[in-house]
């Protein structure tokens, strides 16, 4: 059992929509300080999606990239991890070309699944028109990432010397990340994420984190990772958070997946959630990891070696 | 417990091409045979894909599936089951346009997820090459089940009387379930098949059958669904059978799934797994149920109904 | 899930000896006081024991028990839940004598098996002689309570009018209750309290206790039974509260388990283990339940009605 | 996974009473009769208790023991393994008093539970006397094996160079080995055999099968040893040899733990079970082991060294 613990703050994702919260970061400037608070109260990894800055929609666009990255850089010796997540209709090739700023580390999904944000849509918040549209606009998507596309990113990652922290959404992709340690795309020792909650992949509760541990395991060799467990939903995120505390894992928090600090009340800022998991972690007798016991433990390059 | 179990067999499916086996039947005559044999040996539900004729490639033509299920209904009693899973590039629309025919019964497809036959074209096998082809076309296949086209197809079904077979091939995809049943797509009962082993899903392992059936007696409640396994590949055919026996369950096997009746034996046919299964069950004292058994079992509108 | 967590402090038990620490209470008079303080601190039932006031060696002495319960019910408004649990060499009679009391609620122990203390005997502690060789004894002692010993203190409880706090220590101990039910011994609703970390009985590990917990829904019926978990060890205890606290379950905190507020730092108090749980209570946004509260979910008779 | 799997047949055991069964050995001649039997069918152990033979009740009887074992030992090359359970009242002595027969295996068995048989008594049969109060009795009977018994079996274990066959019968159990490993009591490698369905410990159902694995595996280290399934009652006996046909494990049947071979037929001898077995194993592809290579499996001495 480590005595640290990896705090990842999740900043502004692409889950969620303004109208859901004001503390939401969406200008660079906002998911810079943000950013810079997190990793204050914390944060030893900062993970990094940017968003439109007039509107607050979930983009992928390099110019962002590059100014929400350089502009953390300065201010922060968190490490900094962008999503290669991207948004729908994008490319596996647009989807990676973030790597062009050789992260130390980015995200990898191990799979493909129907990506559900709808019912938030049926809430009674002010959206605006093309809030809505997003968020309804996902009964019909797919969060795409097949073997193919697995293979490309790994091999992008491999050229951009990024370290890819392997996203799992459910106990398949594990059996997924088996097949591509088969077929040379991958090797251990990995970086597991347990991403639980969302709908269309496995849910956020305390059974199901344990078993996609357990099978991890057994399937990969109980040596061959490191994990973390990031629960979306506000339910998930601290259940998740103390589970993986007492179990020896890392946690993400964020407003990417949780925009509240209890059960009724929001969030004001990511700094806040990460406070709550860093007060938690002392009921566990865990610290916080400082950036560069994070970089140890995960095995990254070292900041000096971004291109941003 | 149960003292018949329902034996469902998957004749002919689309996840192997010919090359892998000579008994996998491939006109709509060898199907209906293999269909009629099966039944006789103790299947009462047939699930029925169609193929090319000339090739046997896998296809979903309306022309051959009329064929295919009005033959066979003239030689058995067994309930037909024609698949809604379609193929490449097929709209929901195409898929579930065989519900035409009004069948008691067709399969549901529970969620997105990469389903992967890739591996199978390393194999040293004569294949030909569209087969190739098909195969390591999977490594950028999703097998698309948006919540839309979940939507659809339940839609579509409820119109033609069609009772659906919920096909889950992963944790999550009962987490799905749940939403659907919010939003009144579906209502219990379910009929549930556990479908594990395909690459890119859940594995086909007792672990995993167990943990699914835990989860949806857990969250869709326990007494809301009747159930089914199927496991893909030899050892989770008959693993995944024993299983369900000794749990209360039903089974799915067939040459859509497992291509071998030992460790080292190439199957001749469907209805030499079927009889393998029929052997096992009456270890775990359980017989055969016959077609009108599984229809009262699964809450069938019976045989008169149907369109074709 | 509840808002509120009913909180149990188990003020000194017998598994422990005065050299661990200077923190455990030991003649009535202590006892009282810290279990006015635990209750002041949000715990809402007191389990109490009793030790011989000179030594601090654990006995089962009923004008002690009398003592104590008499002097806590003018303090505090707590359930007061004293042990059957007796000492070595005592016979059911003896153990279920202090029902003559007619406690609320009192603990009924679901097995027999192995009750080791003796590792700590090892450790270099300044034991007096007693002490060295009351926790070396255990590795010859089993924790009795056959089926007769059950349906002994079973009828005992019924004609005190005792709600029996069942204690389960392992798994096969919720197939006993089931055995129970069918000789009409026991009957739902039931109180569970899983205790966990004895030596000779299952461990305290979030796997074991949701193991436990999904086990008891199957076999006793998922709206049977009301449920709390104690871990016995400092990581046990807080491990098994926060998990309880998530999953919807009391806790039970308290010296009898555990010695520890933090990894490296004693308890002072059995007050300061409430207050930690309360504390943890509060991440997961429940609240410590009055004792009235309790009681109506729990089913007590309520404090006007005992012996004492 | 092993081609061929290790079955062991318990013969006539201590939990039944001849009431109950015609096919229960009874004699030394019956014993060794079956034993021969059931070797023949493909057991490559058998475990062995005695009867009185004129009453055929359970004992622990040296001269008996001397006669079955070296009987047998003249008709079969099997692995012989007697108990060193013994029965009631009697002393850890007395029970491993067995042990001077030098066997190349005995049970060891792994901690203190209610051992009850009594419900059997309620049934409509045709008991002796003693037969109704042996059963009745074991509602207040403890299989006693504490620490210091448990410390001072495997001593004896290792003075006759017999290798233990740990039975565990709750999952607090596998934590008891974890113990005297740290105690030096025992090491790896280690030959379990997990038997359940005995009444006061844990159920022979598949999920209770994989949990008690999957601990053990956690606990213990995968690597660390040898299991065997050895389910009680019918259903339990032949659940858990598929379940550990398909998990890699080794199978014991017998009419010491089952009296049926279908869910309405008595079983008339012990090879009858064994043939079930073995039919059962060959649908998984497993074969029977020869008695040497069960000794190989297990790390035995061979049987020229033993001391009847």
């Amino acid at each position: 059992m480590n005595d640290t613990v990896i705090i990842t703050c999740a900043l502004t994702g692409g889950m969620t929509v303004p109208a859901q919260s004001k503390a939401i970061p969406i200008t660079v400037d906002q998911i810079v300080e943000e950013g810079v608070k997190a990793a204050e109260a914390g944060a030893s990894v900062l993970h990094v999606h940017v968003r439109e800055e007039t509107t607050g929609r979930p983009v992928a666009d390099l110019d962002l990239f590059e100014r929400a990255l350089s502009e953390l850089r300065k201010h922060t010796d968190a490490v900094l991890q962008p999503t290669t997540g991207g948004g729908r209709g994008m490319t596996v090739e647009e989807r990676a070309s973030v790597l062009k700023f050789r992260p130390e580390m980015a995200t990898f999904n191990a799979g493909s699944f129907n990506f559900g944000l709808f019912p938030v849509a049926a809430r009674d918040l002010p959206f605006a028109d093309w809030e809505r549209e997003y968020l309804e606009g996902t009964t019909d998507y797919i969060f795409r990432n097949t073997f193919a596309d697995m293979t490309y990113m790994a091999e992008q990652m491999r050229q951009s010397d990024t370290r890819p922290e392997i996203e799992v959404y459910d106990v398949g992709q594990i059996y997924n990340l088996e097949q591509l340690v088969k077929d040379g795309v991958l090797e251990a020792p990995f970086n597991l994420q347990f991403v639980l909650g969302v709908l269309g992949a496995n849910a956020a509760e305390p059974d199901q984190l344990i078993h996609m541990l357990r099978t991890a395991e057994r399937v990969l060799g109980k040596d061959s990772f490191t994990w973390s467990a990031a629960g979306v939903g506000y339910r998930g995120e601290f259940n998740l958070a103390a589970m993986s505390l007492m179990l020896g894992g890392n946690v993400r928090v964020g407003l990417e997946d949780n925009l509240r600090v209890s059960k009724r009340e929001q969030a004001t800022s990511n700094a806040q959630l990460v406070t709550k998991v860093a007060d938690l972690a002392s009921m566990f007798d865990r610290t916080p990891a400082t950036p560069d016991e994070a970089r140890a433990h995960l095995g990254l390059k070292g900041s000096s070696s971004v291109a941003f």
